[in-house]
C-alpha cells in the first residue's frame, strides 16, 4: 500500500486510515487553516497603536499613568502609605481612558466614578517598575508581550490587581511552562499569594515528585519560617496522594479476583 | 485492515494513510484548534464594547457622528452640494477619536490635523442611512457585523471612502459568496465603481458562462446606456477566453502528435 500523505509504501500493519477518513480530515486541516487567517486577520484590524512605543503614535491620550516602584529599603516589598506621597520620578506612559476602562473592571470603576484619578487624568500605578509598566499598557492595546519569567511574574501581579483576566491567564500558562524542581518551591508560594490555579497545580505536582530532597532545599526552610501553612498543604497533598494511589491498587486487585 | 480513525474495516485498495502520517496529522489537527483557541481569546480581549449599543457603554467619547442620507430626490443618488449645508436629523453616532483613527487613514487625517472636524468633535457621514453608520462604527469597535446583500454593499461603500480595508475586503468577500446569474450584472458594474477586483472576477466569470441571455436581459440593456464601456469589456474578456480556450486545445494536440 501507497500513503497518500507521505508516498511511501507502508506494510498491512503500519496502516493509519481508510481513503475516507484521510480525505476528510486533509478537509478538516484546510477548514482550521482557513479559520486561523480569518482570525489573525481580525486580530490584526483590532490590534491598537501603542502609545508606549513614541508620542507620534499616541494622539488623543487623556491619561498619565505613573510607576511608583516599591522603595527598595521596604521590607515587605508591598507598596506602603509613604510611597504615595512620593513624587513620580520616571517618565510617564499615556494611554487612553477607553482602552484601559474597557480591559479592566478596576480601571473602568476608577476613571468613571468621580474619583481623583478621573478629574486629574493621572494615575499612579504602585510596586512596579517603569519597563513592566509599559509592558502592561502594551498589552492592553495589542494583546502581545514578549515573556521572561520575571515579567510574567511582574505583569501577573499586575494582571490580578487590576483583573485584566486575560494577561494573568497567559503569564500564569508561560510560567506554568517554566516550572522545575528548582524552581517549583518559589512558584508554589507566588501561586497561592496570587491565586493562580494552574501554576499551583503544577509546582505541588512537581513538589511531590521530589519529596526526599524537598527538606533539604533552602528555600524549603524558609517557607517552613515565613507560612509554615503552605509547606503543611504539600505534605497534606502527598499524603492524599499516597492514600489515593494506594485505593487504586486495590481496586485493581479486586478486578482480577 | 481497520481504519484508526473510523474503526472500520477497509480494502486495500481504499488505503489513505501510514500510521505515522496518521498520527502527525492528529498532532497537527490538535495544535490547529490549540492556535485557533489561542487567537479567539485574544480577540475576545481586544474586542471593544461598542458604543452604538446604548449610551451607557459608552463613556469617554469625544466624537459625534451625524449619517447624512443621500437626497431621496437626487437623481444621481451621490451626495451633492446641497445636503452639505442640511443640519443632520438622525440621532447620533458616539465614538472615540482613538478607535476611528487607528482603524482609518482618513478619519487619522481628520482628526490629526486642524480640520473643523478635529475642532467641533462632529462628523458627518454623507449618503448613508443611520442604521448603515451604526454597523459602520460598531465594526471599527468589534470586528463583528451581521451582513446581508444590501448592508454589504453599502459598508463596501462607505469602507471605501474611510479606507478601511478589513471590512471592504470583508463586504467583498460576502458578496462575491452570493453572486449569480440574476444579480451578476449589477455586482459587475458595483464593483467596476468601488475596485473590488474579486468581486468583479467572480461576477464577470458567471457574465461569461451565461452569454446567450445575457443581451435579453433588462440590466444588460441599462449599462448599454449608461456605461458602454463596462458592456466592451465584457466582450473582450469572452472573446481572450475563447482564443486561450482554443490555444489550450491545440497545445494539447501538439503534446498527443
Amino acid at each position: 500500500m501507497w500513503c497518500q500523505s507521505c508516498k511511501e509504501e507502508y506494510e498491512e500493519e503500519d496502516a493509519g486510515t481508510c481513503k475516507e477518513c484521510y480525505e476528510e480530515a486533509s478537509e478538516t486541516e484546510e477548514e482550521l487553516k482557513r479559520e486561523i487567517d480569518d482570525l489573525r486577520s481580525r486580530l490584526l484590524f483590532l490590534r491598537l497603536p501603542s502609545p508606549t512605543l513614541d508620542a507620534a503614535s499616541a494622539p488623543h491620550t487623556d491619561l498619565l499613568l505613573h510607576a511608583i516602584p516599591a522603595c527598595s529599603s521596604s521590607s515587605s516589598g508591598g507598596g506602603d502609605a509613604a510611597d504615595a506621597t512620593r513624587a513620580p520620578d520616571t517618565p510617564a506612559v499615556p494611554a487612553h481612558r477607553v482602552i484601559l476602562a474597557s480591559r479592566s473592571p478596576v480601571f473602568r470603576a476608577m476613571l468613571e466614578n468621580e474619583m481623583e484619578e478621573s478629574r486629574s487624568g493621572i494615575i499612579k500605578i504602585y510596586d512596579v517598575s517603569y519597563d513592566v509598566l509599559r509592558a502592561f499598557v502594551h498589552y492592553m492595546y495589542t494583546a502581545e508581550v514578549l515573556l521572561d519569567e520575571q515579567l510574567a511574574s511582574d505583569l501577573l501581579v499586575l494582571a490580578e490587581k487590576y483583573e485584566v483576566k486575560h494577561l494573568k491567564a497567559y503569564c500564569e500558562k508561560f510560567i506554568t511552562s517554566k516550572v522545575n524542581n528548582d524552581n517549583a518551591i518559589a512558584h508554589y508560594a507566588f501561586a497561592h499569594r496570587h491565586g493562580a490555579k494552574q501554576l499551583l497545580e503544577a509546582s505541588l505536582s512537581e513538589l511531590m515528585n521530589n519529596m526526599s530532597t524537598l527538606a533539604d532545599r533552602e528555600e524549603y526552610k524558609e517557607l517552613v519560617e515565613k507560612d509554615p501553612r503552605l509547606v503543611v498543604e504539600i505534605y497534606e497533598a502527598y499524603l492524599n496522594r499516597q492514600v489515593n494511589t494506594a485505593a487504586g491498587k486495590d481496586t485493581d486487585c479486586g478486578c482480577r479476583k
